[in-house]
């Protein structure tokens, strides 16, 4: 049996994306920035795809720059704002994806920026008054904070920083990739000036993304050499990405309600699976309260074990079972989770991330959490 | 009758390209950075895809790193050669596009570099001497010319350009937009730093592109936060692009020397046709000229005429001829072509791009150029 529990990293594509996507692919492959009939049919399916998202999100066309992908879009929204509106402090966390994380360190290493990093308990709650601290002691401030940790599942209450950030002047960035597709957002009314997504979170391609930016917000072009995105990034558009990214949004928001109850089913049944059969498991951060975390991330850490070690997500892949230690971005570096170890999670213990997706079953939860029982089975001495 | 002759905008993406792109679309999902085996399956795809196109190149594979398109690559190359190699001096021409132009432009605005701009005579040949001179008296400069312009064909020699650069200890990229697929190039022996591709520009997938970079020269990451493509690019793989981009440019390098006679046939006999046809007709730059000259695009001078003043490309349009007044790139803004004003191209006649590629026909040619010579009949005073 292979079972896919690391829906954090990337998910499935929706076929009805892949169908959606198709046609441009095989068929309207005009430069969408020719005026011609070939050129005409693909700006169209851009517009619309832009329409549709800014829709479902209730922002503005113009306020949807599409990237190619979360990462760029944070390092779009990021350097684009420090260059363009005179901030020289950033304040951010150590739970931060390295997306945020490394390009405000770049910033601060080249002189544009002083950062602050802020304090999270062994939860990883973040302290919001130091925030406010912060903002208070430093006028025209950039914040960027997750809407929610792609590793242990923490939920931040962007709409209480954002509506902190507004009145103290500062700008204020979300990294909402895990969130986005998987909760509403309602831009007509959360204060926040820039947010992302990548559609390969929520059943959209690989290689596809968006940056909502404040239409009062402008920051400079992020690669040059084109008019394309309201001349903010240059280059001939990804029109499969983007037809597949607003597809796959648009899916999402139609059955949101019942894909949470579904997937909320699953992580209730893998935490209880989980506690009655292996003593000593615990959850991080806040990843096993259904109310402060993802629903579809679930972060384990396992008591000690001999055989595992180490070995733990070797032992489940050998299974037919894809999970994570911490993010896939960092995974295949051999330093550990940064996230973790800011909750200062014990070397003694395994951490793992299982994410899961609406293409998940219960069948999928039970397989997988008997064979961790296996391994985590009294050892014989 | 549709006749799409803007090959050098885009060109339709072959059946074959789809074929290897669909499976990472339908059926393996994981992602590149995950250990797991979904994970594992399509980081094969990706390092197989970068071995092919470092063979094709006669590159290591080190020295691939894939991009969203031809002009990201562009901008990581000139702004990451600047900023890591201390390069303070840029040589570049009139007649490069935007992605290249625009963001050396953006570096002297910022005061990074100076910018020297070659001449170029009313054929758009470039100054070779004054390059010469340049790079005698301004030490570890950047050159960045390109190997042939998307808007009037002309070829450079960047070899000899190459050589050039090399003498004097110069930084040498060369936008080979318009070339990479079309012909081949031999990386063990081409002297030269960086050079780019755009998968959509050789029948691959718009949103795929790559940067060769040589092993000797790195440069700092463009997009942060992530170990992909050795640290320089940031974010999950476009999985589909690369596989995409690899399998074109396979396909490419198989039947190059056919295709590129089939096509030059279909140039020659649009060159013979309009030359019969429609007195006063004259070709920009040296695009009538085969051997300097892409095979795949002809620029077109058309003498004055009262109905077709501006309206060219429109009343191609209205025949199902699409095809192109500059690059497509630019051909939203309404400031005309910047290549065709730097060789005085008379405002009095209309310029218009045809651009072939291996899909196109005899049949094709001959409808395009009965039109034009439909349009071009001698005017009842």
């Amino acid at each position: 049996m292979k079972v896919y529990l690391d829906n954090a990293a990337t998910t499935a594509m929706d076929d009805r994306v892949i169908e959606a996507m198709l046609p441009y692919m095989r068929n309207h492959y005009g430069n969408p920035s020719s005026v011609h009939s070939h050129g005409r049919e693909v700006r169209t399916a851009i517009e619309r795809a832009r329409k549709k998202v800014a829709e479902l999100l209730n922002a503005s066309p113009s306020e949807i720059c599409f990237t190619s992908g979360g990462t760029e879009a944070d390092n779009m929204a990021l350097l684009g704002s420090i260059e363009a509106r005179g901030i020289t402090h950033a304040i951010t966390s150590p739970l931060e994806h390295h997306a945020v994380l490394h390009t405000l360190e770049i910033c601060e290493q080249k002189g544009h920026i002083k950062l602050s990093i802020l304090n999270v308990n062994e939860k990883g709650d973040l302290d919001l008054e130091q925030l406010e601290d912060l903002l208070r002691n430093n006028p025209n401030s950039l914040v960027s904070l997750m809407q929610a940790n792609n590793e242990i599942g923490n939920i931040n209450d962007i709409e209480k920083i954002g509506t902190l950030a507004k009145e103290y002047g500062a700008f204020f960035h979300s990294d909402t990739v895990q969130t986005m597709g998987h909760y509403t957002h309602d831009l007509s009314t959360l204060p926040i000036d820039a947010l992302v997504a990548g559609g390969h979170k929520f059943h959209g391609p690989k290689g596809s993304g968006f940056l909502y930016l404040n239409k009062e917000k402008k920051i400079p072009p992020f690669i040059h050499g084109g008019a394309q995105e309201r001349n903010m990034r240059g280059g001939t558009e990804n029109v499969i990405g983007i037809v597949g990214i607003a597809k796959a949004l648009e899916i999402a928001y139609e059955d949101m309600a019942d894909h949470q109850k579904h997937i909320e089913s699953l992580k209730t049944r893998f935490i209880e699976e989980l506690k009655d059969g292996i003593p000593g498991v615990e959850f991080n951060g806040n990843s096993a309260d259904l109310n402060k975390s993802l629903y579809t991330v679930l972060s384990v850490s396992l008591p000690p074990s001999e055989t595992n070690r180490g070995m733990l997500l070797f032992n489940l892949d050998l299974e037919g079972i894809s999970a994570s230690g911490g993010s896939a971005c960092s995974s295949g570096a051999t330093v550990g989770s940064h996230v973790l170890r800011a909750l200062h999670h014990s070397p003694e213990r395994d951490a793992v991330r299982f994410s899961f997706s609406r293409f998940n079953t219960m069948d999928d939860v039970l397989y997988t959490t008997e064979k961790l029982k296996s391994l985590y089975a009294v050892e014989e001495v």
